[in-house]
């Protein structure tokens, strides 16, 4: 197995194009010369266009959840109460975060269920909350919750909004003017980049909202105010925004409205596809993501055996579930730069790989669907 | 100006070997595969070789200063005091970095003299604290403190050690068997990996200390329990894990003790030739850094010209000063894989610049003076 050269359809990290893998391996720089300036001066900028925003924006040296932790810590204070939507894993993940640097109490819904608007427009007319936080796109079920009714919600109750958009971002419309007063992206998913990097976009409210008492390698404050002036708190991972500007400038290129139109479309093929090899998506129906699939097992089919026969004869790379979800569903990304064509190659392997294992459906029937959105 | 093609003397970043450029630019793989436990537990292993270590460690995708954090809002609490070493830049930024996480009471020193470590005695006698902190290589003036003397201080007291040595730990010797209860290193410095990966070694006695309430992103105790399993808590900056895991190769393969001994010859060899030219060294005498030397400007000759002349005409990249040595004195690097030859082609443009701006010396004896150190 040649770990390098695969069908990669992870929900993240993505596949890399060329232009930022060679955009990444830049011998050092200076991070404090003008040289570096311009590439955070164009980073920042090109940040902005992403989120749809002309606010202040902070790009970090660390993964996704070092984004949500910035926003996280930066906005609240350990004794304001926060309410956390949880239908998945990351949104889980993102009340534990809470518990560190808040007081949160969890909304839950059911894993594949979204998040009802309705429901949490009742929590809040019950408790005093300062903030809400939700998970966009949930990664782990292949879910999008209806963020813009739910940052209306809490808007109304004048409780801010803080949204992980790790897998929104770049791939699903997502746009701060809805309410949203922190969101945060990751650079290995929309944006095709590799992973090591997040950035926050923030409403005017939430900039003037901004303390520093919480946290300081994640201080989201002086994140936001070094990226204004071209610079960064402490030494920035260089290569990775090397990259990351490669990443950015191809997603202009492309145009922001035609990467989530692209985005929507694979989205479109892979269910098209599923359905027609008789497998089911995993999410209640009109919920499901746009950057990624989750899909059913059908009975019979071991999640261990799929993925490796998956991996060692097809060289195809999807993900398993999560928690409870282990063994029952598998996950496809179709965000970044990935195509139809490479949707093809992997649903190629995907249809062998069932077919072996005993799941009966007209062979073939994936891959053509797949080919029709070509 | 080639950014890309300089003579290459920056206090870190240093200079990267193009086996780490190449290892860098893997394409996107499964950061929870088997492929990459692998690099993790490699990265691990070779991580506990670096620190001259058999105990726990843990790699954050974050700069030094992630691993500062992640040190200090670990082992300590918000009500803790700490005795912050003062005596530069980055211990100056180590204690604004403790007054987010616990109660700091800073001891200074003049920039350029090392820390007294019987006043550090005295200090621990007057007050209950917790913990000191110290950074043992100052970057900003190029002085190495004490840090063995120190650490015996702190542990007759009962405090717990938390050393900074971003710009030591492979360059210059430092063991936590000197009564260091967690020390740091950044990627980018000694070891000649690029920015943006942190490491901590800790003591038995602060891994059993370690708290989980004051940081997320940071959390050291979930970044050391998740290297033990090949694991990381949070999406890892996968292609900076390949570059580290290949300077770290590099590194072994010299050998800690031959490395950390090149290392002392680039710093007498730059000193020699500092001497030869008729500059002289900012700390105090016996103090000065092996991995980072801090020179001061001779009358005259400006700062910035200086800079600008030699980095246009001669392609040669030093370090100014920081805060109030700002003009007064540059820095050059020598670690990691820093060569005479290097340090040589970077003299002979520092030799012809000071000569430009009217500085009087013997011409040539700087570059004889390291050469006679090849």
């Amino acid at each position: 197995m040649d770990v390098e050269d695969t069908v990669f359809l992870l929900p993240g990290p993505v596949k890399m194009h060329p232009r930022v893998l060679r955009a990444m391996g830049m011998p050092a720089i200076n991070h404090r010369s003008a040289a570096f300036q311009e590439v955070l001066g164009e980073v920042r900028e090109l940040t902005k266009y992403l989120f749809q925003t002309s606010g202040r924006v902070a790009v970090l040296s660390g993964s996704g959840t070092a984004g949500l932790d910035a926003a996280v810590s930066g906005l609240l204070r350990r004794e304001d109460p926060v309410l956390c939507l949880v239908n998945g894993k990351f949104s889980e993940r993102f009340h534990d975060l809470c518990k560190v640097y808040a007081k949160p109490t969890p909304l839950e819904f059911e894993w594949g269920q979204p998040v009802d608007p309705a429901k949490v427009a009742a929590a809040l007319e019950k408790g005093d909350y300062k903030a809400v936080t939700v998970c966009h796109n949930e990664t782990s079920t292949g879910l999008t919750n209806p963020v813009k009714e739910i940052a209306a919600a809490a808007r109304k109750r004048g409780a801010m909004m803080i949204v992980d958009g790790i897998t929104s971002v770049g791939g699903i419309d997502v746009r701060l003017e809805w309410g949203i007063d922190a969101l945060v992206m990751g650079s290995q998913k929309c944006v095709a980049a590799p992973p090591g990097l997040s950035a926050v976009a923030v409403s005017e409210r939430a900039y003037a909202a901004l303390h520093e008492s919480s946290s300081f390698y994640t201080d989201l404050k002086a994140h936001i105010d070094g990226l204004e002036e071209d610079d960064t708190p402490f030494t920035p991972a260089v290569p990775l925004f090397f990259a990351l500007r490669e990443a950015l400038r191809m997603l202009k290129e492309e145009g922001l409205e035609a990467r989530i139109k692209r985005t929507t479309r694979l989205a479109d093929a892979t269910r098209a596809a599923v359905d027609e090899i008789d497998l089911g998506m995993f999410p209640r129906k009109g919920f499901e993501s746009n950057t990624v699939s989750a899909i059913r097992y059908p009975a019979g089919v071991d999640d261990k055996k799929f993925r490796t026969i998956l991996e060692e004869e097809h060289r195809t790379v999807v993900q398993g579930g999560q928690g409870h979800l282990k063994g029952k569903i598998f996950r496809i990304g179709h965000m970044g730069i990935v195509s139809i064509a490479d949707l093809v190659a992997g649903f190629a392997g995907i249809e062998a790989t069932l077919a072996k294992l005993g799941h009966r459906f007209d062979r073939g029937a994936g891959v053509a669907a797949l080919t029709s959105f070509a």
